[in-house]
């Protein structure tokens, strides 16, 4: 058995739900407590929980960008669940039940993984297709190709897709 | 090429749905039959599929919590299907299909993966969010955190998220 | 670090989402790309990006497969967005951005994975609960049970679950 400090962690976040990213946050922050390295490669709806809303702009966007740019959650926390309607169960009563246990949001997670050195990347192929800018990326987010991610990921000792 | 006798399959089982429950059991199930050793986190909706329903009681709960416990599904049989509108085709027809091809149900499965050994977790964030009680859980999930999940999943020869 | 001509790709694609299996086809064919060997094994919904439209026969089907075969999506082109409905955002709309960036198409991303030697597999059992007969999928497809599939996905270097 590896020690841990030899071991890493890889989500391909493809998501842009917030229980799914919420899972995703938790994991990788426990693997770095744990003394893993973590990389954490947001593709597709994963892109939106990495956006610096303070940064977007819709110049030199073309009409679909700006479309999308206009109607996509304007941040981690208006992301909404993968279940909306299971049962009648919405986001704001999760939020609820979390808040009567003390338990951080998602946008605390997500700093939390920051501040441990989990490893953001974002996807090249999914920015150009959604048309967003590096530049309007939280500070520090790699933008890489889906080979890197494969690489990073083949020689990770766990690999999801959430 | 190491013999299935040491092998391990791990599973981090957050959905909720009938279908994609089915699938994790079925796995589980099968990595049994060829002699690998297996585990089963349940995590977020994936709860669901191991609360007791005979044991649930709305007592200490605070208000959330008694509205989750009486809006979520009874049991597994009751569980959604994660495409219930792709064209219109909903849980009565997969069910009806299975039972002419003589499939077993989502509950069989389940029970085939506890006789089979399969071990089954439960996520302790996940059922202090969700106001859970470990005795509201089916005889035998054991209760354990991210890190211990982390850990047996590491060591895993495969890991899925479902 | 072992060389990727070494390495080996596993997907379970489980989903019938037009940008899932988009996902699944990309990391796919940058595998082949870089030099590994991959395995995608289409259970579930996954099975309907496989079927090949000029081949499905509705003789020898019980009702349910014949309602169940008139319902489903006619070819890859046509699955659903995971997502249909976030923020009003449609699948001609990511179609739309795709083309403005001339981003091939998912049956382009299949057939360049199938060009380049990618194994698809079809599941078994999800094959006789939908009434799929193995005729009626694509050319050379091979049709595998959960535990041929474990065999490969267990000697993978990863796994993914889509």
């Amino acid at each position: 058995m590896e020690t841990n400090a030899k071991r890493h962690f890889n989500v391909l976040l493809f998501s842009g739900d917030y229980d799914k990213c919420l899972a995703a946050f938790i994991l990788a922050n426990g693997a770095k407590e744990m003394g893993m390295t973590a990389t954490i490669f947001c593709a597709f709806w994963g892109l939106l929980v990495v956006r610096d809303m303070g940064k977007i702009s819709l110049e030199d966007k073309n009409v679909y960008e700006k479309m999308f740019s206009s109607v996509t959650p304007a941040n981690a926390e208006n992301l909404p669940l993968s279940k909306m309607n299971l049962a009648g169960l919405g986001k704001s009563m999760l939020v609820n039940m979390m808040d009567a246990k003390d338990t951080p949001h998602l946008q605390d997670f997500l700093q939390g993984a920051r501040n441990k050195g989990v490893r953001f990347c974002a996807c090249k192929l999914s920015m150009e297709i959604m048309g967003f800018r590096e530049e309007e990326l939280l500070e520090g987010i790699e933008v890489i190709d889906v080979h890197a991610y494969l690489q990073d990921a083949a020689n990770a000792d766990m690999q999801l897709f959430i």
